[in-house]
């Protein structure tokens, strides 16, 4: 079996939150939202190495966290960059082979079988995305007006987006950063073609206070309170 | 000033609910959902006037609950048809002149300024639509494969969706419902541009129970609870 890494991004200075603290340690269900989603990729396999990639100036904030919670022996810390773009390259350069799934640090509610899918899938076809359909209407803004389109002919991208390591570290070594929002549109930019499969609802990204109160709900519901 | 309506469409049978119970009956912070959205509507005004277009067999069910919270003497009960589009078409029967807001039955957190910014813009514009930016990267997919697009020129479409009365019954009379999501591409496909304006990430479209638990997060929030 190719060995397994994931790379969790966590670089959000948590401005769109409204507070000082990095959206990635607020508090979720009694502890850093980081926790969580690092603890999703170790309850998928104690064999996964991950790597966390922050801000240069979180890291003394993780070391304590760290420590409080005795979690991060096993877990690499990487010095992200001025973009979400370099922070996954510079993350990469740890990895040489296997499978690597690139995972938002404020996505704290995947689940073990969209990463399992992900692995699974990104080793048969090389780039495996998760994703949702959309449940509203969309329009595409033109100058000056907008038009509908068809929603069902769209996908919501979400992470876990999973890969063969070398394919995307070439990716992210020949493709420019600019306007890039996700790993999949690297990987797409360099000719590879991206394997859609079905993340979750539940699956959120957490950018903003709203977030988080969905995601407290989502895990108290988990735990049947 | 120009009279003022509000179309709720509760079309909903409950299947992706999972229940017996379709979904603008279900239980809300202790009422039934639908109410929620009908107060939004007469929290914003007292002088508007609510249709609510309902299935056949829910008549029953509507009249109940309006004696029992003492609400619904000064609604119109409309009978929807067998697609959103004909209940719609069917709402706006009942309205002649002035402007009409089109909103979802199961969508109770619409705050008052988005319905009162929807009025004024239609009245200023003759179609107005609330609308949000996607958070998430889409992808766009065809046969066989999928390609990243720039989520900056896309916005989700909400409710509610505020027209001129004479603009939305003249083009739901001429334009046929194939594929139609929304009462905006009805109105863009008779011809008229439509205005977009800012709705919110909490003005969700109840559609699973994931939903439900999420509003009631919302619910409870602006409670202080």
């Amino acid at each position: 079996l190719p060995k397994e890494y994931a790379i969790i991004v966590a670089g959000g200075k948590g401005t769109r939150m409204g507070g000082a603290t990095p959206k990635q340690f607020l508090s979720l269900a009694g502890k850093p939202l980081i926790l969580h989603t690092i603890e999703a990729f170790t309850s998928y396999s104690q064999d996964l190495e991950i790597i966390l990639v922050l801000p240069d100036d979180q890291l003394d904030t993780w070391r304590s966290i760290a420590e409080k919670y005795a979690v991060g022996k096993s877990i690499q810390v990487v010095v992200g960059g001025e973009t979400r773009f370099r922070s996954v390259r510079n993350g990469l350069q740890k990895i040489n082979d296997g499978l690597v799934a690139i995972h938002d640090g404020v996505r704290p509610l995947v689940s073990r079988d969209i990463i399992k899918n992900g692995f699974e899938l990104a080793q048969r076809h090389g780039a495996a995305v998760a994703c949702v359909p959309l449940k509203d209407s969309i329009r595409l803004l033109y100058p000056g007006s907008s038009k509908s389109v068809d929603r069902s002919s769209f996908r919501l991208i979400q992470t876990p987006q999973v890969f063969s390591a070398p394919l995307i570290k070439a990716a992210y070594g020949s493709v420019e950063d600019k306007g890039i929002t996700d790993d999949a549109s690297v990987a797409e930019r360099a000719g590879h073609a991206i394997h859609l499969y079905d993340g979750s609802y539940e699956n959120i990204k957490i950018t903003t206070p709203e977030d988080l109160m969905i995601a407290d709900a989502f895990l108290k519901a988990k735990a049947g309170l």
